[in-house]
């Protein structure tokens, strides 16, 4: 994996570059349509490619509980088993450790859980959290953290740090000569000690990229921008920087700012699935019955299949009706809007006009108190 | 519209033909995807189209209900509020009265009943299910009729021949200058003398196409096909004969047989969703443990966009895991199956080897004791 930093904003942090992989190309900012458990939920690869989109994520937790990594491996891969020949990030399951499994403990050997799908006891170490996205192919692996909760006692998240790069170092060890990038998390909740020392420890043992884990936890929304405002600028400026689990458009324009490069959310497509579209005028809820006669696409600034065929007013019914047709068109239109909306901050960073961007976009939104994190 | 009867075989019933609308034509023998809701379910218009589907069917009950005809018509018809800009045929909502709608009761004036949605009351006579297929502007309409269980008391099966056939002329009568075609439909149970009775009523009344209805009602398949072989012999031989809500490939191949050159069944579509597949060596049960790491399509045989990029084991771990992109890949797979069996009928015919046809699939196949009807 290589890295080229093609343009860094005078005015902020934010940065234009380019992930260069053996499966294709990711320009950054960069988002990344979450497919969980091998499937972005309700579309097509080629679909999901037309959208725009350069590279997807899937969840190790999940694909090494269901269908397991051995049986993908032995199909080929993921690439192959899902039929998605772009590149793919797999994160290291110490989120949905925290967030899905019924936990039993964490220890310095690894993360011992209960899985949510059948409660079968499991061991998963760094070397194994490895080992799994190698099985898996995935072209950028995520290290093994540990995740801490808000609130929680600053000695709990000092020892997760402190856990985390022993972890961290135990993965670049553990590590085939794959060709598969690894990056490295940065966690330590809302201390900004905390985040320093986290940064500076997992930057010396030196990653292919960093990310910023343990944001999107139940925090308050100013303590997130806070904490990527303070250490985003920490990590490594000649590598790929991806805060996990976030967000909202709002959030994701904060993240950039800041010098974020990659971000992933089941916000557009789970909201998609729920009836909630994002659109220039802000959020949409199709099954509002001020739309049951709307001839108009759910957004007139859109350039999507959906908003190109589709009234609201079908839109609505098929929601109504549990058509899953609802489910796919709109998918399709809150991922589009996801991905326009990378391409106008990659335009914006390329002509020097981020910082105005930034502004106008978050003047003319509604505030949003959304909380920005969505994560399978 | 416009049938034109290309080849009779000349060693049974079957024919090949084609049916002009002004939104396009329909290559007889033809099966028609389910669209009930507005929508076949998983499906985008332009993946249908792609799988060899020249017409599909909505229905007339549910789009009643909801979400409303007026509605509909106001948007600009059902063409262009579901982006199916191909030829629609609406049933009458007949069956659905029969089998969904908890029933108040028949007069002659129409048919009483509760919505199986919200409970609320309803009336629809012949005048009105006319007036909702004009507002839908549906290229094939259908004329109300009284579907009779299985058993019957032959009575009461008299009684809805006649009361049908008196639908019938008010159906007629009713109808404006629409350009879209407006079908008859035979009754009387399984009673030969009946069917006659009613075919002759019909007939004589004077329609675009003829169906036989209140098949597929849990009678024995047996009692099924001497039904058509029956009955369809009996119809105008100018005209195309519709076999609504059938079925299993088999029956459709003995529909064809008997001179039947339209077909309608949720089964592909349902069936796909609950993860029945067809294929050239019987039925496959997607989620059995024997398809794991099966790294073969669903079927080696098939053109299918399922079925050249997908395997078994890919397809099992997504039904498995709940993920809709399972429903939306098995219909394809399963409607181009039908889709494929049409042609592959319609190529018999043109050669003049449809008997031989049939018998080589039907003795190739394993006996089907499903029943053949599935519909919505």
């Amino acid at each position: 994996m290589d890295f080229e930093l093609i343009k860094q904003d005078p005015h902020c942090q934010a940065r234009l570059g380019l992930i260069k992989t053996s499966r294709g190309e990711i320009r950054t900012p960069a988002f990344m349509p979450v497919g969980t458990q091998g499937s972005v939920k309700g579309l097509l690869p080629e679909q999901i490619r037309s959208l725009g989109a350069d590279v997807i994520l899937a969840n190790t937790y999940h694909l090494y509980l269901r269908p397991g990594h051995k049986l993908i491996a032995a199909l080929g891969g993921l690439h192959r088993f899902m039929n998605w020949p772009g590149p793919i990030l797999t994160d290291s399951g110490g989120f949905q450790i925290y967030s899905l499994a019924a936990l039993g403990r964490i220890t310095e050997e690894g993360a011992f859980f209960q899985s949510h799908i059948d409660g079968s006891k499991h061991l998963l170490t760094p070397e194994k959290v490895v080992e799994i996205q190698e099985a898996l192919e995935s072209d950028i692996m995520m290290c093994l953290d540990e995740c801490t909760a808000y609130p929680a006692d600053r000695r709990k998240i000092e020892a997760a740090v402190a856990r985390t790069s022993a972890w961290a170092k135990r993965c670049l060890q553990s590590r085939n000569n794959s060709g598969q990038a690894l990056f490295g998390i940065i966690q330590g909740g809302f201390y900004p000690d905390l985040r320093k020392r986290a940064s500076e420890e997992i930057a010396a043992l030196g990653f292919d990229g960093y990310a910023i884990g343990g944001v999107s936890v139940g925090e308050p929304k100013q303590l997130m921008l806070d904490t990527i405002a303070q250490t985003a600028p920490l990590l490594p400026k000649d590598s790929p920087r991806y805060l996990m689990g976030v967000g909202t458009p709002e959030d994701i324009i904060e993240g950039v700012y800041h010098g974020i490069d990659m971000f992933d959310c089941a916000m557009p497509t789970r909201s998609a699935r729920n009836g909630l579209l994002f659109t220039n005028e802000g959020k949409l809820v199709i099954r509002n019955a001020r739309y049951r006669e709307d001839s108009s696409p759910i957004d007139s600034a859109c350039d999507c299949y959906t908003c190109q065929n589709y009234s609201r007013a079908y839109l609505r019914h098929l929601f109504i009706a549990g058509e899953i047709l609802a489910m796919t068109l709109n998918t399709i239109h809150n991922l589009r809007y996801y991905m326009r909306l990378m391409e106008q901050i990659r335009g914006a960073i390329a002509e020097g006009r981020f910082s105005e961007f930034r502004s106008d976009f978050l003047r003319k939104r509604h505030p949003d108190d959304t909380n920005g994190s969505d994560r399978d």
